[in-house]
């Protein structure tokens, strides 16, 4: 079902200086950066590797204010892993399987992620404390 | 530098409940379960997709007792990502690119991974709170 790791969500606080940590010490590029408004974020996408058919990425999130999902996170834990993303082939047969095994869907219907990705998150208490994403790429 | 996410390494407290977790939610299949003494687990590599030219991993980690590195996480934490491992061509190369940085490196020379990569791991404080591991597989 999961066809790879499609990236890794790592809360920080301060997006440009983390954007050029990972492009000076690790020789990662940026894919893009946007905002989501919907999740409180602006986030970027650093390509690993350059295989464009089945990338995986480092997505960085800066939250949009204290009183969102990732500005909770922060405070609560300090930065790092957030969560982990992997790609699937079709979310909705996904979201189903999944559903019907007991996992609680924290996102019923997929919604817009980033790089006009359909994504899900799942219930991390019902997956060992992993707050897990279902990605199903654009056009990839 | 980084050619892919080899792993996400996840902490927890009962590996095979949890490898009969992944296995049945999410149709994931063990390639490895060993035992590293030096770094106090025992631990399962799920292959995730199918491409074992450049494989990703969720990798389950269970401490071999509470005074282990992976057990005082969990005391901490509880379960959760614990590190991400990301793969690199040539291991020392990339210690010492990344060690001029200014990153301090946890293990100044590779050590002995799972399925029988040379790994090495780097200062979660100098990388956002994220722990990371180099990975160089062992014949990919």
């Amino acid at each position: 079902m999961l066809s790879r790791i499609d990236h890794v969500g790592i809360a920080c606080r301060d997006l440009e200086a983390k954007i050029a940590f990972y492009e000076s010490t690790f020789g990662l590029t940026v894919a893009s950066i946007e905002v989501n408004e919907a999740q409180g974020v602006r986030e970027a996408m650093l390509q690993v590797g350059t295989d464009t058919a089945g990338s995986s990425y480092v997505q960085l999130l800066e939250p949009l204010g204290p009183d969102t999902p990732v500005g909770r996170f922060l405070d609560r834990r300090g930065e790092g892993v957030h969560h982990v993303g992997y790609g699937v082939a079709d979310i909705t047969a996904a979201l189903a399987a999944i559903g019907a095994t007991g996992v609680r869907l924290i996102d019923e219907r997929p919604r817009h992620g980033s790089m006009g990705a359909s994504i899900a998150f799942l219930h991390p208490s019902d997956i060992g404390g992993v707050l897990t994403e279902l990605v199903q790429p654009a056009d990839r």
